[in-house]
Protein backbone atom coordinates (compact mmCIF):
# COMPACT_ATOMS: atom_id res chain seq x y z
CA UNK A 1 0.00 0.00 0.00
CA UNK A 2 1.27 3.62 -0.62
CA UNK A 3 0.61 6.80 0.91
CA UNK A 4 -2.60 7.90 -1.13
CA UNK A 5 -4.41 4.98 -0.53
CA UNK A 6 -7.04 4.53 1.48
CA UNK A 7 -6.69 1.96 4.23
CA UNK A 8 -9.52 2.03 6.88
CA UNK A 9 -8.74 2.92 10.78
CA UNK A 10 -8.21 -0.57 13.16
CA UNK A 11 -11.42 -0.89 14.62
CA UNK A 12 -13.66 0.81 13.19
CA UNK A 13 -15.41 -0.49 9.88
CA UNK A 14 -14.93 1.31 6.87
CA UNK A 15 -18.35 2.10 4.67
CA UNK A 16 -16.29 3.68 1.71
CA UNK A 17 -18.08 4.67 -1.80
CA UNK A 18 -15.44 4.59 -4.91
CA UNK A 19 -17.24 6.47 -7.49
CA UNK A 20 -16.01 5.22 -10.72
CA UNK A 21 -13.19 2.80 -11.68
CA UNK A 22 -10.76 5.56 -12.30
CA UNK A 23 -10.36 5.76 -8.82
CA UNK A 24 -9.58 2.12 -7.61
CA UNK A 25 -6.21 3.16 -7.19
CA UNK A 26 -6.70 5.29 -4.46
CA UNK A 27 -8.41 2.43 -2.50
CA UNK A 28 -6.31 -0.60 -0.98
CA UNK A 29 -8.73 -3.02 -1.99
CA UNK A 30 -7.05 -6.23 0.54
CA UNK A 31 -9.03 -4.24 3.01
CA UNK A 32 -12.54 -5.00 1.15
CA UNK A 33 -15.21 -6.73 0.68
CA UNK A 34 -16.20 -4.84 -2.76
CA UNK A 35 -19.18 -4.87 -4.25
CA UNK A 36 -19.59 -4.38 -8.10
CA UNK A 37 -22.12 -1.88 -8.95
CA UNK A 38 -23.51 -1.65 -12.44
CA UNK A 39 -27.40 -1.11 -12.56
CA UNK A 40 -28.30 -0.97 -16.28
CA UNK A 41 -27.69 -3.79 -16.80
CA UNK A 42 -24.57 -6.06 -16.05
CA UNK A 43 -25.28 -6.51 -12.43
CA UNK A 44 -28.51 -6.44 -12.34
CA UNK A 45 -28.74 -9.33 -15.09
CA UNK A 46 -25.95 -11.25 -13.03
CA UNK A 47 -27.83 -10.59 -10.10
CA UNK A 48 -31.31 -12.30 -12.13
CA UNK A 49 -28.79 -15.20 -13.66
CA UNK A 50 -27.48 -16.48 -10.16
CA UNK A 51 -30.86 -16.37 -8.85
CA UNK A 52 -32.49 -18.12 -11.81
CA UNK A 53 -30.08 -21.17 -11.70
CA UNK A 54 -27.24 -20.06 -13.77
CA UNK A 55 -24.01 -22.25 -12.96
CA UNK A 56 -21.66 -19.57 -12.95
CA UNK A 57 -21.48 -16.02 -15.07
CA UNK A 58 -18.59 -14.73 -16.86
CA UNK A 59 -17.90 -11.28 -17.54
CA UNK A 60 -15.42 -10.23 -20.64
CA UNK A 61 -14.58 -7.09 -21.98
CA UNK A 62 -14.94 -7.99 -25.62
CA UNK A 63 -17.10 -9.61 -28.18
CA UNK A 64 -14.01 -11.79 -29.23
CA UNK A 65 -13.89 -12.75 -25.75
CA UNK A 66 -17.01 -13.74 -25.66
CA UNK A 67 -17.07 -15.88 -29.03
CA UNK A 68 -14.32 -17.66 -27.77
CA UNK A 69 -16.14 -20.01 -25.37
CA UNK A 70 -18.22 -21.25 -28.57
CA UNK A 71 -15.52 -23.62 -29.15
CA UNK A 72 -15.37 -25.00 -25.22
CA UNK A 73 -18.67 -26.77 -25.71
CA UNK A 74 -22.28 -26.63 -25.70
CA UNK A 75 -23.06 -25.84 -22.42
CA UNK A 76 -21.89 -22.07 -22.39
CA UNK A 77 -24.47 -19.45 -23.54
CA UNK A 78 -22.78 -16.40 -25.21
CA UNK A 79 -24.50 -12.89 -24.24
CA UNK A 80 -23.16 -9.93 -26.59
CA UNK A 81 -24.81 -6.54 -27.45
CA UNK A 82 -23.90 -3.56 -29.25
CA UNK A 83 -26.17 -0.68 -29.58
CA UNK A 84 -29.26 -2.47 -27.92
CA UNK A 85 -29.06 -5.53 -30.44
CA UNK A 86 -27.81 -9.08 -29.84
CA UNK A 87 -24.64 -9.37 -31.90
CA UNK A 88 -25.23 -12.33 -34.98
CA UNK A 89 -24.65 -15.95 -34.24
CA UNK A 90 -24.80 -14.98 -30.21
CA UNK A 91 -27.43 -16.37 -27.88
CA UNK A 92 -28.61 -13.39 -26.75
CA UNK A 93 -27.94 -9.70 -25.05
CA UNK A 94 -27.46 -7.85 -21.87
CA UNK A 95 -31.36 -7.53 -21.10
CA UNK A 96 -31.90 -9.40 -17.52
CA UNK A 97 -35.17 -10.68 -19.57
CA UNK A 98 -33.12 -13.19 -21.04
CA UNK A 99 -31.74 -14.60 -17.85
CA UNK A 100 -34.96 -16.97 -17.16
CA UNK A 101 -34.83 -20.30 -14.96
CA UNK A 102 -35.51 -22.06 -18.60
CA UNK A 103 -32.63 -20.15 -20.79
CA UNK A 104 -29.80 -20.03 -17.90
CA UNK A 105 -30.66 -23.25 -15.81
CA UNK A 106 -27.42 -25.20 -15.51
CA UNK A 107 -26.05 -22.96 -17.53
CA UNK A 108 -22.83 -20.95 -17.72
CA UNK A 109 -23.11 -17.62 -19.00
CA UNK A 110 -20.69 -15.81 -20.78
CA UNK A 111 -21.52 -11.79 -20.41
CA UNK A 112 -19.78 -9.14 -22.26
CA UNK A 113 -19.98 -6.10 -20.52
CA UNK A 114 -16.97 -3.07 -20.86
CA UNK A 115 -17.62 -1.28 -17.12
CA UNK A 116 -18.56 -3.83 -14.68
CA UNK A 117 -16.00 -6.19 -16.47
CA UNK A 118 -12.89 -3.25 -15.93
CA UNK A 119 -14.39 -3.07 -12.23
CA UNK A 120 -14.34 -6.72 -11.46
CA UNK A 121 -10.82 -6.89 -12.95
CA UNK A 122 -9.29 -4.12 -10.74
CA UNK A 123 -11.22 -5.66 -7.79
CA UNK A 124 -9.60 -9.21 -8.00
CA UNK A 125 -7.28 -8.62 -4.66
CA UNK A 126 -9.86 -8.03 -2.58
CA UNK A 127 -10.84 -10.01 0.39
CA UNK A 128 -14.01 -10.87 -1.55
CA UNK A 129 -15.95 -9.72 -4.73
CA UNK A 130 -19.75 -9.65 -4.81
CA UNK A 131 -22.58 -8.33 -6.93
CA UNK A 132 -24.95 -5.78 -5.81
CA UNK A 133 -28.25 -4.73 -7.91
CA UNK A 134 -31.97 -3.26 -6.46
CA UNK A 135 -32.73 -6.92 -7.55
CA UNK A 136 -30.90 -8.33 -4.48
CA UNK A 137 -30.31 -5.01 -2.14
CA UNK A 138 -31.58 -6.57 1.03
CA UNK A 139 -30.32 -9.92 1.37
CA UNK A 140 -26.80 -8.12 0.20
CA UNK A 141 -26.81 -6.03 2.90
CA UNK A 142 -27.86 -8.67 5.40
CA UNK A 143 -25.14 -10.52 4.38
CA UNK A 144 -22.16 -7.33 4.66
CA UNK A 145 -24.06 -6.58 8.05
CA UNK A 146 -22.79 -9.84 9.24
CA UNK A 147 -19.56 -10.27 7.61
CA UNK A 148 -17.71 -7.37 10.45
CA UNK A 149 -15.61 -6.22 7.72
CA UNK A 150 -14.93 -3.11 5.63
CA UNK A 151 -17.13 -2.21 2.78
CA UNK A 152 -16.08 -0.85 -0.75
CA UNK A 153 -19.07 0.15 -2.95
CA UNK A 154 -17.57 0.14 -6.28
CA UNK A 155 -19.58 2.22 -9.30
CA UNK A 156 -18.73 0.79 -12.29
CA UNK A 157 -19.77 3.93 -14.28
CA UNK A 158 -19.68 4.51 -17.86
CA UNK A 159 -16.67 4.63 -19.37
CA UNK A 160 -14.80 5.73 -15.76
CA UNK A 161 -17.26 8.55 -15.96
CA UNK A 162 -19.81 8.97 -12.77
CA UNK A 163 -22.98 8.03 -13.08
CA UNK A 164 -25.72 8.44 -10.73
CA UNK A 165 -27.91 5.62 -10.99
CA UNK A 166 -25.05 3.24 -9.79
CA UNK A 167 -24.27 5.94 -6.95
CA UNK A 168 -27.71 6.13 -5.91
CA UNK A 169 -27.74 2.18 -5.52
CA UNK A 170 -24.75 2.84 -3.39
CA UNK A 171 -26.34 5.37 -1.60
CA UNK A 172 -29.08 2.50 -0.96
CA UNK A 173 -26.69 -0.06 0.96
CA UNK A 174 -25.33 2.48 2.94
CA UNK A 175 -29.18 3.16 4.04
CA UNK A 176 -29.68 -0.44 5.31
CA UNK A 177 -25.92 -0.03 6.66
CA UNK A 178 -25.45 3.42 8.80
CA UNK A 179 -27.26 2.33 11.73
CA UNK A 180 -24.50 -0.19 12.45
CA UNK A 181 -20.79 1.51 13.30
CA UNK A 182 -19.16 2.57 10.13
CA UNK A 183 -17.09 4.95 9.24
CA UNK A 184 -18.41 6.77 6.45
CA UNK A 185 -15.89 8.78 3.69
CA UNK A 186 -17.29 11.89 1.80
CA UNK A 187 -18.25 9.63 -0.88
CA UNK A 188 -20.51 7.47 1.08
CA UNK A 189 -22.24 10.61 2.62
CA UNK A 190 -22.87 12.27 -0.71
CA UNK A 191 -24.24 8.62 -2.18
CA UNK A 192 -26.28 8.27 0.35
CA UNK A 193 -27.57 11.86 0.58
CA UNK A 194 -28.45 11.56 -3.10
CA UNK A 195 -30.52 8.26 -2.35
CA UNK A 196 -32.06 10.06 0.30
CA UNK A 197 -33.45 12.74 -2.77
CA UNK A 198 -34.52 9.86 -5.56
CA UNK A 199 -35.40 6.98 -3.13
CA UNK A 200 -39.13 7.71 -3.45
CA UNK A 201 -39.14 7.33 -7.38
CA UNK A 202 -35.99 6.35 -8.50
CA UNK A 203 -36.93 5.97 -12.53
CA UNK A 204 -38.12 9.63 -12.08
CA UNK A 205 -35.29 10.92 -10.30
CA UNK A 206 -33.09 9.38 -12.95
CA UNK A 207 -34.66 10.71 -15.72
CA UNK A 208 -32.88 13.51 -16.08
CA UNK A 209 -29.43 11.44 -16.25
CA UNK A 210 -27.73 11.36 -19.17
CA UNK A 211 -26.99 7.94 -19.46
CA UNK A 212 -31.33 7.63 -18.96
CA UNK A 213 -31.29 9.23 -22.01
CA UNK A 214 -28.53 7.36 -23.78
CA UNK A 215 -30.05 4.13 -22.98
CA UNK A 216 -33.58 5.09 -23.90
CA UNK A 217 -32.84 5.80 -27.35
CA UNK A 218 -31.70 2.29 -26.92
CA UNK A 219 -35.37 1.19 -26.79
CA UNK A 220 -34.43 -0.60 -23.60
CA UNK A 221 -37.21 0.78 -21.44
CA UNK A 222 -38.49 -2.15 -20.02
CA UNK A 223 -35.19 -3.38 -18.87
CA UNK A 224 -34.45 0.18 -16.79
CA UNK A 225 -37.37 -0.79 -14.95
CA UNK A 226 -36.92 -4.26 -14.58
CA UNK A 227 -33.47 -2.98 -13.10
CA UNK A 228 -34.81 -1.12 -9.92
CA UNK A 229 -36.76 -3.32 -9.11
CA UNK A 230 -36.17 -3.91 -5.35
CA UNK A 231 -35.51 -7.37 -3.74
CA UNK A 232 -36.50 -9.42 -6.50
CA UNK A 233 -33.78 -12.04 -5.42
CA UNK A 234 -32.05 -12.87 -2.69
CA UNK A 235 -29.12 -14.45 -4.09
CA UNK A 236 -25.78 -13.05 -4.04
CA UNK A 237 -23.17 -13.38 -6.82
CA UNK A 238 -19.66 -14.06 -5.72
CA UNK A 239 -16.38 -13.91 -7.80
CA UNK A 240 -14.51 -16.96 -7.65
CA UNK A 241 -11.30 -16.99 -10.07
CA UNK A 242 -12.90 -16.09 -13.32
CA UNK A 243 -16.14 -16.95 -12.98
CA UNK A 244 -19.44 -15.39 -10.50
CA UNK A 245 -21.33 -18.15 -8.69
CA UNK A 246 -23.53 -17.93 -5.69
CA UNK A 247 -22.22 -17.28 -2.52
CA UNK B 1 -8.59 13.61 -28.01
CA UNK B 2 -9.12 10.19 -27.28
CA UNK B 3 -12.27 8.47 -27.58
CA UNK B 4 -12.96 8.26 -23.99
CA UNK B 5 -12.34 11.83 -23.41
CA UNK B 6 -15.77 14.17 -22.83
CA UNK B 7 -15.96 16.62 -25.24
CA UNK B 8 -19.42 18.96 -25.43
CA UNK B 9 -21.65 18.36 -28.46
CA UNK B 10 -21.77 21.44 -30.89
CA UNK B 11 -24.18 24.10 -30.44
CA UNK B 12 -24.77 23.05 -26.83
CA UNK B 13 -22.93 24.43 -24.30
CA UNK B 14 -21.63 21.95 -21.42
CA UNK B 15 -21.42 22.66 -17.68
CA UNK B 16 -19.67 19.36 -16.12
CA UNK B 17 -17.88 18.63 -12.86
CA UNK B 18 -14.77 16.98 -12.58
CA UNK B 19 -15.19 15.54 -9.40
CA UNK B 20 -11.36 14.62 -8.38
CA UNK B 21 -8.52 15.75 -10.34
CA UNK B 22 -7.66 11.79 -10.45
CA UNK B 23 -10.87 12.08 -13.08
CA UNK B 24 -9.20 14.66 -15.38
CA UNK B 25 -7.89 12.64 -18.05
CA UNK B 26 -11.63 11.85 -18.78
CA UNK B 27 -12.29 15.38 -20.27
CA UNK B 28 -10.68 17.15 -23.34
CA UNK B 29 -9.72 20.47 -20.90
CA UNK B 30 -8.94 22.21 -24.27
CA UNK B 31 -12.68 22.32 -24.65
CA UNK B 32 -13.32 23.89 -22.01
CA UNK B 33 -12.65 27.03 -19.51
CA UNK B 34 -11.91 25.77 -16.03
CA UNK B 35 -13.06 26.16 -13.03
CA UNK B 36 -10.19 25.38 -9.59
CA UNK B 37 -12.37 24.49 -6.46
CA UNK B 38 -10.35 24.15 -3.34
CA UNK B 39 -12.40 25.07 -0.66
CA UNK B 40 -10.08 24.24 2.23
CA UNK B 41 -8.40 26.88 1.98
CA UNK B 42 -6.40 27.46 -1.04
CA UNK B 43 -8.81 28.82 -3.44
CA UNK B 44 -10.24 30.88 -1.08
CA UNK B 45 -6.77 32.33 0.12
CA UNK B 46 -6.47 32.92 -3.97
CA UNK B 47 -9.77 34.88 -4.30
CA UNK B 48 -9.11 36.96 -1.37
CA UNK B 49 -5.22 37.66 -1.79
CA UNK B 50 -6.58 38.84 -5.46
CA UNK B 51 -8.94 41.08 -3.93
CA UNK B 52 -6.44 42.21 -1.81
CA UNK B 53 -4.63 43.41 -4.55
CA UNK B 54 -1.91 41.01 -4.44
CA UNK B 55 0.03 41.80 -8.03
CA UNK B 56 0.29 37.68 -8.38
CA UNK B 57 -0.11 34.62 -6.66
CA UNK B 58 2.51 31.57 -7.88
CA UNK B 59 0.90 27.89 -6.45
CA UNK B 60 3.34 25.27 -6.05
CA UNK B 61 3.19 21.70 -4.70
CA UNK B 62 6.61 21.55 -2.47
CA UNK B 63 7.69 23.61 0.18
CA UNK B 64 10.83 23.29 -1.44
CA UNK B 65 9.67 24.99 -4.68
CA UNK B 66 8.18 27.89 -2.41
CA UNK B 67 11.40 28.30 -0.66
CA UNK B 68 13.37 29.15 -4.33
CA UNK B 69 11.73 31.82 -4.73
CA UNK B 70 13.42 33.47 -1.70
CA UNK B 71 16.34 33.84 -3.78
CA UNK B 72 14.29 35.61 -6.06
CA UNK B 73 13.83 38.82 -4.04
CA UNK B 74 11.90 40.92 -1.75
CA UNK B 75 9.08 41.26 -3.55
CA UNK B 76 7.90 37.49 -3.04
CA UNK B 77 5.98 36.52 -0.17
CA UNK B 78 5.88 32.84 0.86
CA UNK B 79 3.52 31.23 2.59
CA UNK B 80 4.04 27.49 3.80
CA UNK B 81 2.15 25.15 5.95
CA UNK B 82 2.64 21.78 7.40
CA UNK B 83 -0.20 20.03 9.84
CA UNK B 84 -1.55 23.46 10.41
CA UNK B 85 1.82 25.06 11.33
CA UNK B 86 3.47 28.39 9.59
CA UNK B 87 7.26 26.90 8.63
CA UNK B 88 9.83 27.90 10.32
CA UNK B 89 11.22 30.98 8.02
CA UNK B 90 8.18 31.32 5.66
CA UNK B 91 5.61 34.48 5.70
CA UNK B 92 2.97 32.88 6.26
CA UNK B 93 0.52 29.78 6.14
CA UNK B 94 -2.61 29.02 4.22
CA UNK B 95 -5.05 30.51 6.23
CA UNK B 96 -6.83 33.49 4.10
CA UNK B 97 -6.93 35.19 7.24
CA UNK B 98 -3.08 36.44 6.55
CA UNK B 99 -4.14 37.37 3.29
CA UNK B 100 -4.89 41.26 4.02
CA UNK B 101 -3.92 44.15 1.76
CA UNK B 102 -1.43 45.75 4.05
CA UNK B 103 0.63 42.37 3.40
CA UNK B 104 -0.48 41.18 -0.03
CA UNK B 105 -0.70 44.28 -1.49
CA UNK B 106 1.72 45.03 -4.82
CA UNK B 107 3.12 41.97 -3.87
CA UNK B 108 3.98 38.28 -5.78
CA UNK B 109 2.41 35.46 -2.89
CA UNK B 110 3.89 32.10 -3.05
CA UNK B 111 1.56 29.77 -1.94
CA UNK B 112 2.54 26.16 -0.99
CA UNK B 113 -0.49 23.74 -1.96
CA UNK B 114 -0.97 20.29 -2.62
CA UNK B 115 -4.16 19.41 -3.92
CA UNK B 116 -4.91 22.89 -5.82
CA UNK B 117 -1.47 23.10 -7.72
CA UNK B 118 -2.14 19.56 -9.00
CA UNK B 119 -5.34 20.38 -10.29
CA UNK B 120 -3.99 23.30 -11.81
CA UNK B 121 -1.07 21.69 -13.40
CA UNK B 122 -3.62 19.18 -15.10
CA UNK B 123 -5.68 22.02 -16.39
CA UNK B 124 -3.10 23.66 -18.34
CA UNK B 125 -4.25 23.39 -21.51
CA UNK B 126 -7.37 24.76 -21.15
CA UNK B 127 -9.18 27.53 -22.79
CA UNK B 128 -9.28 29.68 -19.13
CA UNK B 129 -8.10 28.38 -15.95
CA UNK B 130 -10.06 30.82 -13.18
CA UNK B 131 -10.14 30.16 -10.01
CA UNK B 132 -13.35 29.71 -7.78
CA UNK B 133 -14.75 29.66 -4.18
CA UNK B 134 -17.80 30.61 -2.21
CA UNK B 135 -15.90 34.09 -1.71
CA UNK B 136 -16.20 35.53 -5.43
CA UNK B 137 -19.25 32.83 -5.92
CA UNK B 138 -21.90 35.31 -8.01
CA UNK B 139 -18.66 37.58 -9.26
CA UNK B 140 -17.44 34.38 -11.47
CA UNK B 141 -21.02 32.93 -12.17
CA UNK B 142 -21.79 36.22 -13.36
CA UNK B 143 -18.74 36.52 -16.46
CA UNK B 144 -19.10 32.67 -17.07
CA UNK B 145 -22.70 33.30 -18.08
CA UNK B 146 -21.11 35.92 -20.99
CA UNK B 147 -18.70 33.89 -22.06
CA UNK B 148 -20.89 31.52 -24.23
CA UNK B 149 -18.59 28.79 -23.62
CA UNK B 150 -18.24 25.05 -22.23
CA UNK B 151 -17.56 25.17 -18.25
CA UNK B 152 -15.79 22.39 -16.12
CA UNK B 153 -15.72 22.46 -12.69
CA UNK B 154 -12.40 21.07 -11.47
CA UNK B 155 -12.48 20.10 -7.43
CA UNK B 156 -9.98 19.46 -6.08
CA UNK B 157 -10.66 17.24 -3.80
CA UNK B 158 -8.13 16.01 -1.05
CA UNK B 159 -4.85 13.45 -2.72
CA UNK B 160 -7.35 12.30 -5.64
CA UNK B 161 -10.26 11.48 -3.57
CA UNK B 162 -13.87 13.32 -3.98
CA UNK B 163 -14.95 15.80 -0.73
CA UNK B 164 -17.92 17.08 -0.20
CA UNK B 165 -16.94 20.70 0.19
CA UNK B 166 -15.44 21.41 -3.33
CA UNK B 167 -18.39 19.35 -4.93
CA UNK B 168 -20.95 21.55 -3.10
CA UNK B 169 -19.30 24.92 -4.21
CA UNK B 170 -19.87 23.46 -7.89
CA UNK B 171 -23.37 22.78 -7.09
CA UNK B 172 -23.54 26.34 -5.94
CA UNK B 173 -21.96 27.74 -9.52
CA UNK B 174 -24.46 25.18 -11.19
CA UNK B 175 -27.66 26.77 -9.07
CA UNK B 176 -26.39 30.09 -10.55
CA UNK B 177 -25.66 29.14 -14.15
CA UNK B 178 -28.63 25.96 -14.41
CA UNK B 179 -31.39 28.19 -15.93
CA UNK B 180 -29.17 29.30 -19.08
CA UNK B 181 -28.99 26.68 -21.96
CA UNK B 182 -26.32 24.09 -20.36
CA UNK B 183 -26.22 20.46 -20.99
CA UNK B 184 -25.55 19.18 -17.51
CA UNK B 185 -23.03 15.89 -17.22
CA UNK B 186 -24.13 13.34 -14.29
CA UNK B 187 -22.14 14.51 -11.73
CA UNK B 188 -22.99 18.48 -12.46
CA UNK B 189 -26.26 17.04 -11.39
CA UNK B 190 -25.37 15.27 -8.54
CA UNK B 191 -23.35 18.50 -7.03
CA UNK B 192 -26.22 20.88 -7.61
CA UNK B 193 -28.67 18.59 -5.86
CA UNK B 194 -26.30 17.92 -3.06
CA UNK B 195 -26.18 22.15 -2.69
CA UNK B 196 -29.68 22.04 -2.67
CA UNK B 197 -29.37 19.74 0.65
CA UNK B 198 -26.75 21.94 2.54
CA UNK B 199 -27.20 25.35 0.97
CA UNK B 200 -29.06 26.83 4.06
CA UNK B 201 -26.25 26.10 6.22
CA UNK B 202 -23.05 24.79 4.57
CA UNK B 203 -21.24 24.59 7.88
CA UNK B 204 -23.58 22.26 9.39
CA UNK B 205 -23.86 20.63 6.66
CA UNK B 206 -20.01 19.89 6.35
CA UNK B 207 -19.52 19.11 9.72
CA UNK B 208 -20.05 15.42 9.39
CA UNK B 209 -17.26 14.70 6.47
CA UNK B 210 -13.88 13.25 7.04
CA UNK B 211 -12.33 16.36 5.95
CA UNK B 212 -14.56 18.82 8.25
CA UNK B 213 -13.04 16.31 10.91
CA UNK B 214 -9.30 16.60 10.13
CA UNK B 215 -9.52 20.22 9.39
CA UNK B 216 -11.01 20.66 13.32
CA UNK B 217 -8.39 19.18 14.71
CA UNK B 218 -5.90 21.29 12.88
CA UNK B 219 -7.37 24.20 15.04
CA UNK B 220 -8.53 26.26 11.97
CA UNK B 221 -12.44 26.59 12.02
CA UNK B 222 -11.84 29.94 12.12
CA UNK B 223 -10.97 29.91 8.34
CA UNK B 224 -13.46 27.27 7.78
CA UNK B 225 -16.31 29.86 8.66
CA UNK B 226 -14.41 32.61 6.55
CA UNK B 227 -14.03 29.91 3.42
CA UNK B 228 -17.86 29.82 3.68
CA UNK B 229 -18.58 33.36 3.27
CA UNK B 230 -20.44 34.11 0.10
CA UNK B 231 -19.84 37.41 -2.11
CA UNK B 232 -17.34 38.93 -0.04
CA UNK B 233 -14.80 39.52 -2.83
CA UNK B 234 -15.49 39.89 -6.91
CA UNK B 235 -12.09 39.53 -8.28
CA UNK B 236 -11.41 36.59 -10.50
CA UNK B 237 -7.89 34.81 -10.36
CA UNK B 238 -6.92 33.84 -13.83
CA UNK B 239 -4.36 31.56 -14.46
CA UNK B 240 -1.50 33.62 -17.25
CA UNK B 241 1.41 31.71 -17.35
CA UNK B 242 2.53 30.17 -13.73
CA UNK B 243 0.91 32.97 -11.86
CA UNK B 244 -2.37 34.00 -11.25
CA UNK B 245 -3.12 37.58 -11.64
CA UNK B 246 -6.71 39.01 -11.53
CA UNK B 247 -8.52 39.04 -14.30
Amino acid sequence: MNDTQNSPLRGVRALDVCLTPALLPLFDVADYIVVIIDIFRATSSICYGIENGAEAIIPVSEVEECAAYREKGLNYLLAAERNGEVVAGFDFGNSPFAYTPEKVGGKTVVLTTTNGTHALHLSRGARQVVIGSFLNLTALCNWLKIQNDNVLLVCAGWKNNFNLEDTLFAGAVIEQLKSLDYKQDDAALAANDLYQLGRHDIAGYLKKTSHGERLKKLGIEEDITFCLQVDLTTAIPVLAGEKLVKL
